[in-house]
């Protein structure tokens, strides 16, 4: 069995991304400055980055291959316009490329994409297929509030969307459903935001009629789903309520929940009322909680470990781990299968 | 053992209070329309709306009395301007007194506020006290979202609400954090908004020192806190990360959940991961989901029943049905030992 983490981002880029971005930040202030150039990073300065964080910890705990993509709360699509985004994503995902052509066994791309408040996400076309067609991606994280809080952005069931639903359909590939940063004061990022957009986004699903229009579609919903498995007994019932088709059918063919939950009750929940079949097993390491839990004396988001506790079977645990994601990722799958395994 | 239902919202008042809030509305768009007087209702037809609805429900289900307020989602604070807030909140209010006066064994009032988005805070004071001083109300129901899913208010921990707890302190009532209706397309009112605004609510207690400045404020996050408790281990170690105490010392000693959970497992969590001293009993009926659960044959929002199949004893389900309330709502317990209950 393949452990294969679908949720990993890279928190810990060099510093010198980080100061390309700062450069970028401080032109928008002052447009006299000259546009910045990505950062020159070795090859050396990536290895040390990875391997003394998350390849060092994907070994500790046991996985085999992350699904990485940069850093969520970074994205920031409310920074700067569309070019600054453009520049930045490009910056993002080509680190990304590096990451994965340096550990080919440990790590396949999940891209950024050059959102940017008001623009069309149709000019985030050209960065997804440059991603999957030229650097080996298999995904996207798709932000449903490139605002950053201000949710000003149509729902993702809204047409909006389809022109961008359309090429990831026809490149087979899946998107995580990520906001970033916020940039409202109500919304501290990862204790609210990425939540709320959890389950913003499911009951956009259920309400709408998304995957009539897109019956190939594969979307995953990060952090456990967010509020909705706890409250799954609401959306069955708001189904009902809204003549929605029961959420099996209208949602669950297309809808797939990570195991981004960090304590044992929330995993058990999960598994309890999800259908194994919609979920994958992820880690959101490094993440958004890097210490240890005083209660287990093991790091919050080793999520791992709450799937080994689980009363399944051999043959559950391994479509939580891995056949799910090859399921969702068929281009992960190809690539899998393209070396043996 | 009393079983109190925190939770309660007059969602089926009579037909003419409906239409005394459209006439409202019909004269944010004409200003010259008289302004509309509230709707005269007769006591027998707020018996039959109450009779037919909350009173069967509550007696069927073997609930004793409901902390009741006015429907959350047509508070609508976003809808016209602080003087339109005002009559509405005032008839709304009016009439939850109305059914106290006639059932004040079965319904308790809780208040609804005249806050309207970029108004203080310190203008739904004298509502609040009218209610409590005047009415015999416990409680209120808090919005910390009156614009309607733009979330353009401070945060709850800002000193812009700091009048407003001074006064909560003073009456020795709770909030119930609740926002209303949404009129953000990416917000479903009961399905996203609600859940979100109660994560949203824990996670700003988290960050700031809300506690440290007003010890004796006691804050109900509804609907089983959102996403709180699947996510107990994210704020736990959310906490830890950002240097806050413990969550017990720093938010559980003033925030309670309710069990506005519409299934047994999310029940079962929620009594695992947070204390006993901190739930209490609430159905949030008739609302949210009005169906009946096809895997169980009730319905959704008889929540009693989630609550009754708990492995838990007696004394442990007394504190759920009926001794936290007591606490949490002094008011509430002073009028039940004033007649002896």
């Amino acid at each position: 069995m393949l452990i294969i983490d679908c949720h990993g981002h890279y928190t810990t880029a060099p510093a010198a991304h980080d100061a390309f971005r700062a450069q970028q930040i401080a032109r928008i202030k002052d447009p006299a400055l000259p546009p910045p150039d990505p950062a020159k990073i070795s090859d050396d300065q990536i290895r040390e980055t990875i391997e003394t964080h998350q390849l060092k910890l994907q070994q500790q705990r046991g996985a085999d291959i992350t699904i990485f993509s940069p850093r969520a709360s970074t994205m920031a699509h409310h920074i700067g316009d569309e070019s600054v985004s453009q520049s930045w994503t490009r910056a993002c995902n080509d680190l990304i490329r590096r990451v994965t052509a340096l550990y080919p066994r440990n790590f396949v791309g999940v891209c950024q994409l050059p959102q940017s408040p008001g623009v069309s996400i149709a000019h985030s076309i050209a960065e997804l297929t440059r991603c999957v067609k030229e650097l080996g991606f298999v995904g996207c994280n798709l932000n449903p509030d490139p605002s950053g809080g201000h949710w000003t952005a149509p729902p993702l069931t809204d047409r909006h969307w389809y022109p961008f639903y359309e090429k990831m359909v026809e490149l087979d590939v899946p998107a995580m459903i990520h906001v970033s940063g916020s940039c409202n004061p109500n919304f501290h990022a990862t204790g609210a935001h990425y939540l709320n957009a959890d389950t913003t986004a499911f009951m956009q699903f259920l309400e709408g009629d998304l995957f009539k229009d897109f019956p190939a579609l594969k979307i995953i919903i990060p952090h456990g789903g967010g509020a909705v498995p706890y409250h799954w007994g609401r959306y069955r019932g708001l189904a009902d309520m809204l003549k929605r088709p029961p959420l099996r059918e209208h949602v669950m063919k297309n809808v797939f929940f990570d195991t981004c939950v960090y304590h044992q009750p929330g995993i058990d929940l999960l598994v309890k009322v999800i259908d194994l079949e919609n979920i994958l097993f992820g880690s959101e390491m490094v993440g958004a909680v890097r210490g240890i839990d005083p209660e287990t004396g093991q790091y919050f988001d080793d999520t791992k470990r709450y799937i080994d506790a689980l009363p399944l079977n051999a043959d559950d645990k391994r479509r939580i781990f891995e056949l799910n994601a090859r399921r969702v990722y068929p281009r992960l799958d190809a690539l899998l299968r393209a070396r043996g395994q």
